[in-house]
């Protein structure tokens, strides 16, 4: 099988990087177009300001491409990944998608347009139906990934969806890369804690309603369930813990929630895509787990076959894909956890590139052959 | 009026030198005695390890004893304030009521006894007819105030008890403070969040029902309300942040939660206790507050009477004793917000101290005339 | 005597805002105008964004102007206390002595020109001679205090220069309120320390040598020590602790060094001027200070009176204007210890108004008495 | 070629667990016994508290004994690696040495022993010699690795030798896990810097001159280069960031020392021994680095033989074994630089664990074939 040539959008920021990441070396893709602001433009990419402290493999010797869609086009690049800013990525994409490109966003503008899935692999796959949708009116189309809170919710939330929540309550604590790289000021958060992130509580109701909705006619017909998020940022670099309290038409039983989460397996797992984690929950059992630090990279990959399941593999291409969950408390209709989500991983990059995985598999992007 | 004797135990840890601060020139009460463990016992206060940055007040040249009662008692202290730990508390503290003493204890032994108030001035001044019960069968009495996250939340739930709350869930974001000098790690917490602290949320939920409970004759009938708490550790010096979910039997107005909340005064301000804030609670305006850095003084003296409402008095006696609330988000029945409470004075020392000085407003201290 | 109306540029940013704390309520000056860039003009100096804990003095009702000179005259201001950023203060503190106006400022741009004292007034107060000289060809003059690190760093040197020290090395621990209320990324310093700060280095050296330099028809000789600077960043809010080692030409005594240290005292304590501390340098006996959390703060006010010499006044108008010093090591010819400035008050604002104090003193400011 | 069996002592430090992370699936040795105190004896060593992320490993599953002679010999280890503490390591050390181990040590207690080698196998491998001359006198040996500054200070150089270095300077910007995993309180570093370590200064100032000395009849004789050293903790997890200023007797090259410094090789290198860096020192050119975040992991294997030189190979057995340098600054006869060295890898198990790799190959340890 040859690669599929893909371009990656915005390549020099915080969720730009962790694509090039995951995207170089990748079995299916090959990266063809690096694009960034006209700063970087120019330069190859291991040259970009600043330099992570890797940066060794084929995509650090690519010369970097002003954003444009002439760019991308030219490139032969057939799968577009984007980590552009929304404004940006509003008209961008949808001028690659007419250009007939498969474009997979990390960015908002495009979410809750009707017939664009917001996806996460394991909790609506079947919503991939919209991206078929756009190709009756489209060259290409545009699929989603939800913003790093619900990217690890929704997962979450999927599981339970047999036992009828109601409603759910999220009070975040969301690390500073979520803000990109100069987003969060050090003066603001060191030794603190902001109780606001702007735009980010409406996103996350919103978002989350659809992605555990039903694919309709009209589009999705979002979930009913309540959403009372309470976003905060803390003075962690990457991962978001969220304490969860979902609330039930009847009597939970927490050791039939928790078995339900630790063996929940989808199309991803079954299909053994090549970002996949071998089990997207991972329940932790001890008392004060997850934590940012020791959780953050959950998610063995499949391929790889080592490590206890949900041990961190460090050196596979799942780290970071598994949401961890812990200190599940039941009492009465309700619920209780913490939940850890790896931001640019699973809440970004690394979910738009699971996307992409599904989407090829299913017969959407020509030249992978399907699961 | 002659100022009453005092004495403080467990001086040197973090709470015993709120207590020295805000007892050191105190209106009513004068420090006799100071104790501490049998390392630092016989050094000058301003000598003990570590110094804090002030310490030049009177009490700094009081040499300290090993905490016992003998010492107590010899030093003429009518009046202790307690920052013991608890397991040491249990006994000493009993022992000290039988010699006569008035206890104002920030441990957590007695809590829960029934003939023990858990008092927050602001809201549940009237359960100090416990200490009178007490008084029949002892010749002194005990009175605690509650844990750090109880003492905000308590006193931010009181003015809503009108709306019929049904059940509150909170999250907290703990500063280290809260463990004691020695009780976090930075190894363990540095750039993380701990979603687990030993033994809180079961504090959480007991101490807020009793503190909103009713008198009875067989002690405190506590409050129905469910409580669902879920407590976190976060790299903050000082001040407990909580992301506060109040549901009510109705639809909730916010407008009409945010007055009763900025509005409310109860005895301490209508007392003009030395150490009541002119605000019990502070309503922020602003879309990201409160933030433990900049609103962790809150609390202007009554009697310095500068300041708007709500400002922080850097200067005063108060600095620290009111609870700052904002982000108040009504949802049909249900309102969110999030509150600081500075952990370690309104939440521990300025907590006990005010506690003793409503004590003694109502004739339960002699020699301080009543309110 | 009639208070003197004083200007505040840049009056927003974490510089200004101590500009307007110190001089707000001063007992010489008096506010009459504050500025900013247009995103703030016109709007009251308490609604200005990021609002403060306080802001609740005078000041927070004037209404901020857009920068330029002549809204700086209009509004009658005969001082100018300039928090610009280097390039906008270039020109515009120019301009404002052609108006006739006396500029302290806090900017690097005219701090080498060799008609202006670059100003720590226990220091080398006699370069105000160069104000004078100023006089004869401008109808006003421009006075700098030096960079953060450099006004901690020269202070601290001078009771040292009669041993004839021949070279200093200083390795800097500087906080993220040095690069500006944005300019240090929370990504980029959390859990990190990072050894760069642009431009730093080469101001640290020149700056040194200038103030301890000798006034000669020309300008400033500058003082011949070698100066090895090595700046770096860490993730502190407020305080530049420096590793100090200074080599002398003969081994050195460390009692006479620290007792030259300790028992420093310059024009400005002779002078008693208001932002004067009573001890410019504080020697700490203990083994582990100078810390910026413990020392931050140092510098008592002479009015005040009250605290031990060197003890932290917090409520004083000279809270921060002392250096501490500590760990005074003498080996051979060389001295090493740590030192701790307050970046944003000695350091910046604070060391400017205490310029225009002496400056006052001195009969070069008409209307406040000569000391 | 048969592994060779060895022992771990004081297994569940950050030390500890670093060894055990360097040695489960090593080349040559074999872990046959893990140590600790009597809190942990008994259980496997995936189980002990606190859990590392990963674990998972053959080690995982070895029960954990108490720290005794008798275990560790009864064991059939031959090879002892110590994290024990000075004061436990003195005795028990030497009775191992009795019992014909070879015990190679990150324990300060026989540092300074005149027939104790203390090695970093880069800068003082001849110094292996004294092991030989134990061995007359004992049946086993000891061999000690430096303090985690020195490891790193040592090491950076050993390649400036030849330029006739006269004295060093070194500020230091350590990490919390220097001070074990409880040894730093969360309130005393959390947006502070404290600049004292207890005893450190000493370490460096001895333990620097002895590596740099030459072997003698008597034991080494230390070089004579005065060491002037500055200790202080920061807020960082891992990594010793170090300012160091070195002066020469003659004016210095500055490019001539960037080169001795990255073309630096030694034994190590030449023996491809498995811990070995391909290069020791790693030389930024960046103006910024280096920096903990970013350059904790340096040092490529020689066996993957893949990154470019100086680039950190995350998944090798020799990340965090190479120092990095940068911002080299020569100023007449002095050279200025910054340093970085991974604390708990070069600076004490890594090291360790290269010190008898060397041993081994120069048949100190029979079993494995010479170099």
């Amino acid at each position: 099988m040859k690669k599929i040539n893909v371009a990656i959008l915005g390549c020099t920021g915080l969720v730009g990087r962790e694509f090039v990441r995951l995207l170089d070396g990748h079995p299916w893709f090959a990266i063809a177009c690096l694009t960034a602001s006209a700063r970087s433009a120019g330069r190859r990419f291991a040259e970009t300001d600043p330099p992570g402290p890797d940066g060794t493999g084929v995509a650090g010797r690519l010369v970097v491409r002003e954003t444009n869609a002439a760019a991308v086009v030219a490139s032969g690049a057939r799968v577009v990944f984007s980590a552009l800013p929304a404004a940006a990525a509003g008209p961008l994409e949808a001028e690659l998608r007419e250009a007939g490109l498969r474009v997979f966003s990390n960015a908002g503008a495009h979410r809750m347009d009707a017939d664009v899935p917001l996806l996460v692999p394991e909790a609506n796959g079947e919503h991939l139906e919209l991206a078929r949708r756009q190709l009756r009116r489209h060259p290409g189309f545009i699929v989603t990934n939800p913003n790093c809170v619900v990217s690890g919710l929704a997962l979450a939330l999927k599981p339970l969806m047999g036992l009828a929540p109601r409603a759910v309550a999220v009070t975040t604590f969301q690390a500073v890369s979520g803000g990109g790289r100069r987003g969060v000021a050090a003066w603001d958060i060191l030794g603190n804690v902001v109780p606001f992130i702007a735009g980010e509580e409406e996103k996350v109701g919103r978002e989350t309603r659809k992605i555990l909705g039903a694919v309709s006619a009209a589009g999705v017909r979002p979930d009913a369930m309540e959403v009372y998020p309470s976003c905060a940022r803390v003075a962690v670099r990457d991962g978001h813990l969220q304490s969860v309290g979902v609330e039930f038409a009847r009597p939970v039983d927490g050791d039939a929630a928790a078995a339900a989460l630790a063996g929940f397996l989808a199309e991803p797992q079954r299909l053994r895509l090549p970002t996949a984690p071998s089990r997207p929950i991972v329940v932790r059992p001890e008392p004060d787990r997850p934590q940012p630090r020791l959780d953050l990279r959950a998610g063995a990959a499949i391929q790889a076959g080592r490590g206890r399941p949900g041990e961190a593999d460090r050196h596979g291409r799942a780290a970071g894909m598994a949401v961890s969950v812990g200190r599940l408390r039941p009492q009465g209709k309700r619920l209780d956890f913490f939940l850890l989500v790896h931001n640019t991983v699973r809440g970004a990059a690394g979910g738009s590139v699971l996307n992409a995985e599904l989407a090829a598999r299913k017969g959407l992007i020509p030249g992978v052959p399907r699961g």
